[in-house]
């Protein structure tokens, strides 16, 4: 990827933030920061994640960076890009570390400087606690690192977003396109948060946890949520999530089916067909 | 509970029969047990787990038992009690592992010698892997241990089955009603089953595992599922579960609505209800 004279900012220093930059760091990379949060640039220049930070878009910090990772919530990124985007050093490169893209990566795309690309990528990491001193590399071991090309994007800047992830340490990189992305994502992490919650909070029992098997605590783990991200990015993606919902409630509804009319048989069919795909993950 | 003098026998020998011999070997009671499976009793023996054990009803073994443990599936738990009654010893405790308890402890009661006493039980543990030579005791560590007594039960019988709940291991002993294990068993475990299966079957994509994060991993972990033992017991509490799951969808179906509606406030106040109630079960 890029060697290791250039610089890498990191804009978000929260636990994915945070991870990257340790990494980068651990990797040899030159690395800084910018957070509106002091104590989180302090803590980052006390552990050496960075060698350089600032609270604002620092005209310097800006300006020297070859590389920037953006690991805001969806609206503060593109307001970032608006009021800041005059500071980049021509030729620089921008990712993400987003959720959703759809309609962020076609907004920024459209809307940034022609001498400066953006490739955006999702890493599909994260932990039930939020904030730059929970921050790990370690959640990306074993994980996937999906890249999210359009039309726009250089093969140069997807070769080097891929090299970023397996720097990271990412188990498997993919790529898929913004529409694709959404969907999945909408399946395999929205929908799963909003049945975690559903599970959480259509019970109003009191000692629930005196009667669960691990079943239960591995469905609600992830219902401890970043109330403030996950809505906006449950609002961003809405569509794709709605769908999502229906498809599985629809599923959900066949069980219920079978359950009213006592078919133990498709009952049986069906408890097998998920057993065959869900063995597929455990196979490394 | 029992002095070690006595004799504990456990019919149907896999993965949680199995955990319960190993752990009672260990807790230095003589433990003994059934099952029809010649390989999962010379297992048993080779590895010192029992003592003695045998492929049928040994009328021996049965009359030389004080405590004895079923871990059956319902129905053949049923037609054991029915077919082996007579050989059992005067005053013999059995309790059970099943996982649904209101038709089946009314049935085991109504017909059980007098000189007998049944009292019901469900070890909250498990794994997605069965068979004895998967069984280990580690599985009760942590894991909550619920007696579920009726009025047909001694205090006596009850102390007994909470002292067993403890030797095994387990980190909490609890007491449920048959009614009330059932709805809690119903949304804890059952839906939870059902959400995982219907996650892992509504999306026809090939290549999940490839986008897929911790999150749908944790809820589809128990979609690997003994289709055999699960599809009788949910059709054993069929009315509860289907309560269960109309309870979850439409809880479901607020969060879909909220999407609809774009209402943020909504939503953040759910998942900080999701929040604050989960975080109860990661105090220890």
């Amino acid at each position: 990827m890029l060697d290791k004279s250039k610089t890498i900012l990191i804009v978000g220093l929260g636990l994915i933030g945070g991870s990257y930059a340790r990494a980068l760091t651990d990797a040899g990379y030159r690395v800084t920061a910018i957070d509106c949060d002091p104590d989180a640039i302090a803590y980052a220049l006390s552990e050496c994640m960075i060698e350089d930070g600032a609270t604002n878009a620092d005209p310097a910090l800006v300006s020297s960076a070859d590389l920037i990772v953006f690991a805001l919530y969806p609206h503060v990124f593109l307001d970032w890009i608006r009021e800041n985007q005059h500071l980049l050093k021509p030729g620089v490169l921008l990712t993400d570390v987003t959720g959703v893209k759809g309609k962020i990566v076609e907004e920024v795309q459209s809307i940034l400087r022609p001498d400066a690309e953006f490739i955006a990528a999702h890493p599909m990491a994260g932990r039930e606690v939020s904030g730059v001193e929970n921050s790990t590399p370690a959640i990306f071991r074993g994980a996937n690192y999906i890249v999210v090309p359009t039309e726009k994007n250089t093969q140069a800047a997807i070769d080097t977003c891929r090299a970023l992830g397996e720097t990271l340490g990412f188990a498997r990189v993919s790529e898929l396109s913004p529409a694709l992305h959404d969907e999945i994502v909408g399946f395999v992490s929205q929908l799963t948060h909003c049945i975690a919650i559903a599970l959480m909070t259509c019970n109003q029992d009191e000692h629930l946890e005196e009667y669960t098997g691990d079943s239960f605590r591995d469905l609600t783990r992830i219902a401890r949520i970043n109330d403030e991200m996950w809505s906006e990015l449950f609002l961003w993606n809405r569509d794709k999530l709605i769908e999502q919902i229906d498809s599985f409630s629809s599923e959900l509804g066949s069980i219920r089916e079978m359950l009213i009319n006592g078919d133990r048989d498709a009952l049986r069919r069906l408890m097998r067909r998920a057993t065959e795909r869900r063995a597929k993950f455990d196979k490394k």
